[in-house]
């Protein structure tokens, strides 16, 4: 089995260059049930389809037997179930593609799912303005002189450090989501310390 | 000074229909800096500019003499300072447009600086897709049967009870911000109990 892979969920299509180039260079491609019929139009192949199957239109069944995966678990979303299915084929890594950009309230949920991925499998989210990364130990990322940077606490337990960002933390809690957004990196590389929980990076390209 | 306020943020400029009532129907409409060019451009006149005021484009400056409010504090975004310009000129209402669509740290940021600015001004989110409302006491929401719901706690403390809702909660708190999403409506209403803090309503259209 492969062990990268594109998880693709059913929000917009992604139209930026970064996260169709993560389609068009993806040795595995993972598709959430309702995303299938924007994939299969624009010119790619699923490897696999996870979900319900409900919304498959009739002749992708047909194109794509043999490779549709049903889970109907009502407690996870279909985003979760696709990501599941990469962790239990031991799948080492993945990149969530198409999570963001029609409803609103599925990209929220769906960003704050990450954290529940980590420790499962290496992920990141695409989007077409940036990426989002989840961590839950101290991380370097590479970056570049003034590349906007927001941090959200999954909790606001969470204890955050900062190094090489333009407006600096040390050892401090945000209460509220909104107060780790418009940082910047001031180098080609910035680090985040976090103790008691998992921190979501968000980096625009 | 008229009573309610229409803020448009600096983020997708409107499609649906709904948001765009409201800007069409506006008593007062209030732009943050960015989003004037997008404004002027669609047809509509700001009633005042509030922000920076650098990147109003050179016409538009001569346009709207004496309608320009510089705020430069570094510690509040444009939207929060076109909020705050509202409640200092006595508005009992704003319905805020144009915060989401694009830079998704950004809507993440919009979304959950709505839980600041409840108790100092009745406050609602218009998207393309649906509206968010912070509510700080139990309310009830007019709805229709099978209208998508999504809650969203401002904190992890809050404690959530439901009626009309097909995935009833009684006494809940949710830790993370995934597990309120994904609701639906039973009926041409619902209602909400909260104790502890926020909850951010959206309710889908």
């Amino acid at each position: 089995m492969k062990k990268k892979a594109v998880v693709l969920a059913n929000g917009a299509f992604p139209t930026h260059h970064i996260p169709l180039a993560e389609l068009e260079n993806a040795d595995l491609i993972v598709c959430c049930d309702g995303a299938v019929n924007k994939l299969d139009a624009a010119g790619f192949m699923a490897d696999i389809i996870v979900g319900d199957l409900d919304s498959v239109q009739g002749h992708l069944k047909e194109k794509y037997t043999g490779k549709m995966f049903h889970s109907s678990d009502q407690e996870t979303n279909d985003l979760t179930k696709a990501v599941n299915w990469c962790i239990n084929h031991e799948i080492a890594e993945v990149v969530i593609l198409g999570a963001t950009g029609l409803r609103d309230d599925h990209m929220i949920g769906n960003v704050f799912l990450l954290p529940t991925y980590v420790g499962h499998i290496a992920v990141s989210m695409l989007t077409d303005h940036g990426v989002f990364t989840p961590i839950v130990a101290s991380e370097q990322f590479n970056s570049y002189v003034g590349q906007q940077v927001s941090l959200f606490s999954s909790h606001p337990d969470v204890i955050i450090t900062t190094e090489n960002l333009k407006y600096p933390v040390k050892n401090q809690k945000f209460s509220m989501l909104w107060q780790g957004t418009l940082n910047e990196s001031t180098s080609n590389c910035f680090t985040l310390n976090i103790e008691g929980g998992c921190l979501i990076v968000f980096q625009k390209y």
